[in-house]
C-alpha cells in the first residue's frame, strides 16, 4: 500500500462532530490502492470495555485519492482510535504515532476525539439547508419608484457600464414578489443597499441609512415583512472590509490627519492619508483609493460594525448577512460578529465571500457558509468546455466535497454566476440546452443553490459590468420556456428532501466519456440523475439493482432489463429518475 | 515526481503569519523526490506589479516526506501564490485548483493569504521562549511548615502511594528558592494547590482557597513575590474540566437533584446524580465518580471559572496557567479564557495539557503552548531503547517539529518526565550517562524545557504513584555530579539565545547508526551537538565548512582537517560545539 498517501488529522474535515452523538471520521488513501479500512475505536479510560471496530465506507474519489468515512457514536462522547488498512494479504495499522504491523497497545499514541461539546459543533440554520436563493442587485432589478431616481438615471435596459445607474429600488423588488413567489425561490440575497455613491454600493458611506435612491428603512421593513409573509427570507450584504472614502470617519482623517479621533479606524501607513501618483498612503480594498480598508481589530470599529449587524436584524428583521471580501477581515472580528448575530437572531444565516479554500472560517465559530465559486468553476468548466470528461468532473467535485464537513456541504452557497462573474448563458456561449444541464446539476446537488437574477429569463453578459444588466420585464423578450424550466427544477428540489440532504455519489464518471450518472440517496427516496454532456444523441446503459424507477419530472416509468437500465438522451440531455425507498 | 505526496493548505502549520510582515509557507513533497521548490507569489489585485519568485528551503525530512519552507514579506500584507516543483527536466506547477504543466493565469484558483492581521497572529510571551521551567508537586517538594500538616502525614521519603500525604507546602518551596536560583531555573509550574481532599489535588473543592495543608493566599502572595524578586515566574494548574464531588455546586446537585440551581453546571445524564454499580449517572473525568465533569458551555460555569482565572492573577500576580485535561473542555471556553487571562496580564503564559496533536488549540486564539508529551516519548524512545537508529529519531522529531508553526515550536512545553509518566532515570534503567544525553537534547532543542522536581538529583520512580516521590534534600543522598550537570546545561541554554531561537536541523541522522549530529543556527552563533547514543566508544567524523569551533562547555578548540571534523565520543557521550557567526 502507498501509505505516504494516507491522510488523517484529528480535526476539521477529517474528524468532526456531525451532531451531539455522532462523530464523522474520514481518511484518505491512494486511489484504488486499499481494499478495506476499519476505524478501531475505544474509550481511552477503558479501552476494552468500549472497544469497537467500525468499517469505513469509500464515499468519494478524486484524481489521486480514495476517501473513506465512518460515523461513530461513542457511549461517553469521547473516544480514541486508529485505522486498520487492508489490501490483499497486507494489513497495516495507523495511529497518530505512525504505522505498525500490529496494533500498538491502546490508547497511548492513538488519535483522539476528546469530547463532543455541543457548543463546538458546526450548526447552520435548518432553513438555509432547505432554501433556494435568488440574488438581486437592487439598481438592476426593477424601478418601482421614479421619485427616488437620481438625476442621471439611465434608460432601463441600456448597456451597463461601471458607472451608470438605472433607478432600480426596493419598491421595484416589492412590486415583483409575485414573480419571485411563482419562480419558487425561498430566499433573497441583495447586494448592498446602504448609502453609497456607486451603482454597486460596495463602498458604504452610511451603514445605518438605506441609500435614498433605493428607498428608506420603512420601505425595507415593508419589503422584509412582505417577503416573510410569503415564506421568503432576506439576506443583506455587509461590506465591513472597507468603506467609502466619503464615510464620515475617513473624511475626518482626511481633514484632521493624525489628530483625527478616527485615525486608528483605518490602516494608515503614513500621514497625511492621501493618494499620490496612484498610490494610497493607507491600506485599501484592492488598489482602490476610494475604498479605505477598515481596521476591524480596533475595538471602536468593531463595536460600530457589530452594532450595524445587530441594528438591521432588530430594526427590519433580516434573516442573515452575506459578508463582502470576508477573507480579508480578521478572525477575531468574525467570531464576535457571529456571536452578536446569533444572539440577536439564532437562525440568522451567515455567508462569507471567500473564493478559495474556506475551511478556516467554517469551524462553527465564524460563518455558516461561503459563496461556492469553485463549484461554479468546476460545473461550468465541465459543461461549457465540452472537452472535459466525466472522471475529471467527478474528481473535481469530489475533492471539493471532501474539503468540508458534511453539515457545511449541506448549506454551502452554490452558484453558477453572480455579479462578479460572467452569466451562465454567456459561459455556455448562449447554448440554452447546455445552460439547463448546469442548472439541473445546481438544483440536484448538495448545498444551498442561488440563482442570479435574470439568468432564469435568458439574460446574458460577460464579466462586470456586462453581467449586471437590467432585469428583463418585457414578457415578449423573456424566455418563458427557460423560466418554466427553472420553476420545474426549483419545485422538484423543494418537493424532495433527498435532493437537499441525501448522500451524493457518482455512479458513472469515466475517462474520455462526458456522460455521467450520479445519485442522491436517503430520506426515503433514491434519485439518479443521468446527463449526456455531449453534442450527440446517446443511449446510456448502467447496472441498476432496483426496477421501480420513474422519471421525476414526467412520472413516466423507466424500466430495467436484467439489472441494466438504458436511457436515451438528447445532445446535452438529462433525465432525473427517482424511486421510493 | 510523486505529486500525490505534495501537501499544502492555506492555514495552520502550512501558511501562517510569523510576524506582522512575514508569512511562512511550507510544502511537503515525497522524500528525496523533488530537487527544487519555488513559491510563485504576487498581489491578487496587481499580479505583475508585485510578482516575486521565492525559493524554498528544505528544512526537514521524515520517513515519507521532505518539508520545504520560505518566508514571504508581501508589500501589501497580502498575496496569492502557487508552487513550482522541479525534478531533473520535469517541472510542475501547483495551485489550489490542481496540477499544471504551465502556470495557469494568476490569480484565479491560486492559493491565497488574504491579509496579515496582527490580531490573528499567534504570539506567545517572550519570557516563555527564554524560560527554563521546573515542575513542583507541592506535597512532595518540601515540608516547610509542620503546623499545616494533616493528621495522617506520612514520614518524608516513604514510598508514595495513591493516597498518602507528605506535608510538603508552599512554605517548603519558599524555603528552597536559593536552591532553585542556583539550579538556574527561571519559572516554576506547580501542580494544583487549591482546596482538595487528594494528595495530587486534581479534584478541586474550592477554586478560590489555597488548600490549608499547603498554606494560604498570603503565603502564596509572598512566594510569588519572592520568586519574582529572583526573576522566577510562577504558573499554577487550573483544573477546569472537572471538580471534586465535594465542590459545593455538585453537593447541591446531589442533595437537591433536578431542583438544584446548579443542575446545569455538570453533565447529568439522569437524575438522581449517583454512582450505581460503578457507573455514574453523570459525565466524569475518566470513569472517576468523584470527579464530575463541569459544563463549561454553561455561561454561569464559564463566568465562575473565568473569574477564578482572573482572581489569582490579580490577587497574587501569577504568570500563567497550566490547564489540566485541556482537550476535553470546549473551544469556546478556552477562547474566552485566553481573552480574560491576556486582558488581565498580557504576558501570561497558557499551557494546555494535550497529549496528542494540538494544532487546533494553537491557532493564536486559545493556548500559547501544550505539554509536549510526544517529544518525551520520541527522545526517551531513542535514548532509552538503544535500538532506534538516528534516522528514525530524526524522522520523528522532524515530523513533530513540522506539526506546528515556528513560533509555537519556540514555546512548546518540552519535558522528559512529569507526575504522569515514569521518571527519566527510570526510563533509562538507572543509567545516568544515558539520562544526561536526554537532558542535553532537552536543553539544546527548540521549545521551553521543563524539569520535573528531583530528576536533577537522581530521583527515580515508575508510573504514578512511584514518580511522585518526595524530593531528596539529604545532601548525602543527592547526586551532586548530576545536579552540577543540570546547572551547567541550564546555564548554557540561558547564555546562548541561539539555543532558544536558532534554526534546528539534523546534520547526521543515518539508518542503522545511533550517532547523530544536529545544529542550532542564528542569533550570531552556530552550535553543533554531537551524540553517541551507543554503548561503544566512537569517533564521529563529519564534513564541517568552518574551522573555528570550540567546545561550548570547556572552551577547548576543536579543529577540522581538510573540511572534516572528527570528534571522539565516550559510550553515550556528547559534545556541544559552538562558533561565532
Amino acid at each position: 500500500m502507498f501509505l505516504e498517501c494516507f491522510h488523517h488529522t484529528t480535526r476539521s474535515n477529517w474528524a468532526y462532530a456531525y451532531d451531539k452523538d455522532t462523530i464523522h471520521l474520514r481518511v484518505r488513501t491512494k486511489r484504488d490502492d486499499v481494499e478495506e479500512v476499519t476505524a478501531v475505536t475505544g474509550d481511552k479510560y477503558d479501552w476494552d470495555g468500549f472497544h469497537e471496530d467500525v468499517p469505513m465506507l469509500k464515499i468519494a474519489a478524486d484524481e489521486d485519492f480514495d476517501y473513506w468515512e465512518a460515523a461513530v457514536k461513542p457511549r461517553y462522547k469521547r473516544f480514541s482510535y486508529g485505522f486498520r488498512l487492508r489490501s490483499g494479504d497486507e494489513t497495516v495499522f495507523l495511529t497518530e504515532s505512525g504505522k505498525f504491523g500490529e496494533p500498538p497497545p491502546p490508547p497511548g499514541g492513538y488519535y483522539e476525539f476528546p469530547y463532543i461539546h455541543e457548543i463546538d459543533i458546526f450548526t447552520a440554520p435548518e432553513w438555509a439547508k432547505e432554501a433556494v436563493f435568488y440574488q438581486i442587485m437592487p439598481d438592476r432589478f426593477d424601478n418601482g419608484d421614479l421619485e427616488t431616481d437620481p438625476e442621471f438615471t439611465e434608460e432601463w435596459g441600456q448597456p451597463p457600464t461601471n458607472d451608470n445607474i438605472f433607478g432600480g429600488d426596493l419598491q421595484g423588488i416589492l412590486n415583483r414578489l409575485d414573480y419571485l413567489s411563482e419562480l419558487g425561490i425561498t430566499a433573497i440575497y441583495m447586494t448592498p443597499i446602504f448609502e453609497s455613491p456607486s451603482n454597486h454600493k460596495y463602498d458604504t458611506v452610511d451603514y445605518k441609512k438605506i441609500d435614498p435612491h433605493l428607498g428608506d428603512t420603512e420601505l425595507l421593513k415593508k419589503l422584509v415583512a412582505s417577503c416573510h409573509d410569503r415564506g421568503i427570507r432576506v439576506v443583506l450584504d455587509a461590506v465591513f472590509n472597507h468603506a467609502s472614502e466619503q464615510f464620515m470617519p475617513f473624511q475626518d482623517v482626511l481633514k484632521n490627519g493624525e489628530k483625527s479621533k478616527y485615525k486608528d479606524w483605518f490602516h494608515i501607513r503614513s500621514f497625511p492619508a492621501e493618494v499620490k501618483e496612484g498610490k494610497a498612503s493607507y491600506d485599501t480594498f484592492g488598489f482602490y483609493g476610494n475604498m479605505p480598508k477598515l481596521n476591524t481589530s480596533n475595538p471602536e470599529v468593531k463595536a460600530y460594525l457589530l452594532d450595524v449587524a445587530e441594528y438591521w436584524i432588530k430594526e427590519v428583521d433580516i434573516d442573515g448577512w452575506r459578508l463582502d471580501v470576508a477573507n480579508e477581515v480578521d478572525h477575531h472580528f468574525w467570531r464576535d460578529f457571529r456571536h452578536t448575530v446569533k444572539k440577536t437572531k439564532p437562525d440568522a444565516y451567515i455567508i462569507g465571500e471567500v473564493w478559495s479554500d474556506s475551511l478556516m472560517w467554517l469551524q462553527g465559530d465564524q460563518f455558516d457558509s461561503v459563496m461556492n465559486y469553485p463549484f461554479a468553476d468546476i460545473v461550468m468548466g465541465f459543461i461549457a468546455s465540452g472537452d472535459r470528461d466525466g472522471v475529471t468532473f467527478a474528481n473535481q467535485i469530489n475533492q471539493l466535497l471532501m474539503r468540508y464537513p458534511q453539515q457545511t456541504s449541506e448549506v454551502i452557497f452554490n452558484l453558477l454566476s453572480s455579479h462578479d462573474t460572467p452569466r451562465v448563458l454567456t459561459r455556455v456561449d448562449g447554448n440554452k440546452v447546455r445552460l439547463k444541464l448546469a442548472v439541473v446539476f445546481l438544483l440536484t446537488y448538495i448545498g444551498t443553490p442561488c440563482i442570479f437574477y435574470g439568468d432564469e429569463v435568458g439574460l446574458s453578459g460577460g464579466n462586470d459590468p456586462d453581467c449586471r444588466a437590467c432585469m428583463e420585464w418585457d414578457e415578449e423578450k423573456q424566455d418563458h420556456e427557460l423560466l418554466d424550466f427553472y420553476k420545474l427544477l426549483i419545485h422538484l428540489r423543494k418537493e424532495h428532501p433527498v435532493l437537499r440532504s441525501g448522500r451524493f455519489r457518482f455512479l458513472k464518471a469515466d475517462a474520455e466519456d462526458s456522460r455521467i450518472i450520479y445519485e442522491r440517496l436517503g430520506e426515503g427516496e433514491h434519485f439518479t440523475i443521468w446527463m449526456n454532456n455531449t453534442g450527440e444523441t446517446s443511449t446510456l446503459t448502467h447496472p441498476m439493482d432496483a426496477d421501480d424507477w420513474s422519471d421525476a419530472l414526467t412520472g413516466e416509468r423507466v424500466p430495467t432489463y436484467e439489472g441494466q437500465m438504458s436511457v436515451g438522451l438528447e445532445p446535452f440531455g438529462y433525465r432525473v429518475l427517482k424511486r421510493a425507498l
